[in-house]
């Protein structure tokens, strides 16, 4: 049985390069997570644990794949910023979108137990995900803020909403009652009717979490007592920092560099 | 804080409508999967449970997206044929292919105790995946007698390679001998040195699996002892046809039907 | 001065070969040709001369590319259909497109003066072009309708509108008037007002035209006053025929024929 | 007539927007210039007449098309620079691209007297396009040194193939003898056999031409003897510049500016 006359079917592939010199973006998208954290028991409006299955994935996929300089991720999203001069596979578009969605699905059905080691996993988590290419390493740093500003509006509304629903409002009053609010109305509700600062809650909350491997510099001392050693070590770093401003990208030069 | 002046970002984001007409195939692979297989203790030259495991993972598939009209996998491979008239996601190619390799692979890890009670999964399970078209049922079908041939080919090879390794030689003398073989060749090497005649291998290692959605009857018997009834009930099958010849296509003409 | 340093801006190309198993329609369009008629002092609502010079662009495009097997024009528009299996610079869109616009344009430019003898060109005859894919007949010769059911609405229209212009009208009162009107009302008004019998104007203006390469049969008498000899001859047709029902296509079974 | 039960086939058209922040480079290529310069008795190894009118077609395009900010030529060659920013047709790249090409070819076929008087056109002019999109000004120079690097070497070696041609060498002969000489060798036997010093051809042919918009002052003198104003200007210039060396660009800072 020869295969060569059915061959002709591999001419119908279509090639899928990504364009040189363009930062490729990844953004995961939770599919139909609504339904998944009702399912789940999920914490309003943020469940800490499933953030950090978020993030853990995240850091699996940072040390997985060396050509994502950083990672950002917000509820059920996460944003994989893969350098610019990235030969991954030739840059082929449906290599690089499948690999990354499996590897980060598969990591968040295995990890699931070290986060929730008291609830089963009811359904399937499944990702969808998206390519997005970027020329420049300006509108890398707009797409990521654009994300923040998003994870901040998201995260004040849904902050007030859940603490109304929880204070026994229907979530079709609370909705009522928020429409047309301004960030600082927001603010106040919390303040007078819940006693909350705002500005206090936790900062994965308010910024969401970035990924990124970064060089620090460990000291070893020695089991024979001699003298301690200064090494340099890559290691991932999780944290909760605004990337709008410029302050830590000034201190993080390397990981968005044009070549 | 507004998020308007960063929306631009989303400008950058590409359509990318897969052509009407067309029968969408998603072929997913197993990545450095000879190492998983390897890491898991896998059966050679075909491990039962395994393919039970991807099979079981393309039956979900088949029940989660209703437009999957046919699939087939051998080793860890499955190509999912889509119905050319589709119209999931608006026919968005990152939506298909993003949503159909995390299905399958969160499907993978999480039924992987079901086939593997004993075994513990040690690396990530990750396949990546494409999207190929194809403008007529003819090539449709072309494509999967080449991915059936394929099977063949590599089963009858594997089977020699691994029965010599079994017996003793090294993986090098084995290819050594194999080199330049043909079919017949092979199935008197098997029949001749280890007894085995290839023709009655399991057709799951020979013709690989076939997985679409059937109309059964069924026929009920009221508990209260009335008059059984029956009714017709769609059912996802599992089965080891020849899908190279016309017979399994004319009982099944409404499988691969064009608009 | 060696050029290897600059070369790797070729990596930035773009394969943009078009699938295979598909009929490539060309469709081209005059650029501005509203103006470009004005200027020229085209007659209204239909300039023979005008279309005549399309149609013998056409025959030259018919002559030149031998992989199309169709063309269909009307008014400055002209659509060209590839056959499917065509393998013209391997398929490759822009080759394919760039070719078929620049070698009308030149033709155009060109014959200009057979057509229009006393008026010289004003402005640079310009069209943009644009390729789109079919992979059924059926599709094909639905496209093919929908052009020659616009050109029927269209010519209908503008008989009316202008005869109404001509007989003293403003343009806008004439706009106005037909407004809403059916078919049926258009063919009245030009048969009461201006003792028009739509049907029995020219086929040009009501059905476009039609190119095509058709074999005749050719009866050759020598000057030595010997045997006739019959011989078949390739030979390009214009005509103008109704291509929505099916007898021209089943008198030309050949010009659209899957592979 | 109805057309709306055909209008489906325009479903499928495809988007073809090209990405934002790119530099679009419409590269214009002679289809079989070979020929064509053969046909019309083109001077070898330049034929001034035959660049003057590429050139002279480039400045229309340029005057034309507003977002071209820069075009260069060589031999029957011509690259169109448009602005990274040009929303021009929404940056639909079949638009683009036909567009150019058809303006192009047109103007050549209009001009061609001009430059010709004493020739007819024997074939249609006809020119193939491209398009190539550069995310960077630093690319986009390299593109521009890549053809004018071209331009350089193809030169030195037609006009030495040329010299020998004409003094008596069969063109095989010219082509072995030229065959692996280096840039010295080739200026070294032009001045030794022909007594030509290669620096002082002139510089449209060694450098290729250059087409841009630039603001230039012009001193205005009125009729009446009043005083002379000064009022600045954009007009298109053509020029035979070292594009490689960042001389030109220093003293040009506006025509390639990012964002």
């Amino acid at each position: 049985m020869a295969n060569s006359k059915y061959e002709y079917v591999k001419k119908f592939e279509m090639e899928d390069k990504l364009p040189a010199c363009n930062w490729i973006v990844v953004r995961i998208d939770g599919h139909k997570f609504h339904r998944f954290s009702d399912d789940h028991d999920f914490d309003k409006p943020n469940d800490e644990n499933a953030l950090n299955l978020m993030n853990s994935c995240a850091v699996s996929m940072v040390e997985q794949f060396s050509d994502i300089v950083f990672a950002y991720g917000v509820s059920d999203e996460y944003s994989f910023i893969w350098k610019e001069t990235s030969q991954f596979y030739d840059r082929r578009a449906s290599k690089i979108l499948s690999l990354s969605v499996s590897y980060f699905t598969s990591m968040y059905a295995i990890k699931w137990k070290d986060f929730f080691p008291h609830k089963d996993l009811k359904d399937p988590p499944c990702f969808d995900g998206r390519i997005v290419l970027y020329p420049r390493v300006k509108i890398v740093r707009d797409y990521l803020s654009w994300r923040q500003v998003d994870c901040h509006i998201n995260n004040q509304y849904n902050t007030c909403f859940w603490m109304l629903v929880k204070s026994g409002k229907s979530k079709k009053d609370a909705q009522e009652l928020l429409k047309g609010t301004l960030a600082k109305d927001k603010n106040e509700l919390l303040f007078r009717q819940f006693g909350i600062n705002y500005d206090k809650l936790p900062d994965i909350f308010k910024k969401g979490s970035c990924v990124y491997k970064d060089t620090v510099e460990e000291t070893l001392k020695p089991d024979d007592g001699g003298n301690t050693v200064k090494r340099q070590r890559r290691r991932v770093i999780v944290g909760h920092f605004n990337i709008i401003e410029d302050r830590f990208w000034n201190e993080h030069p390397n990981i968005l560099k044009e070549d």
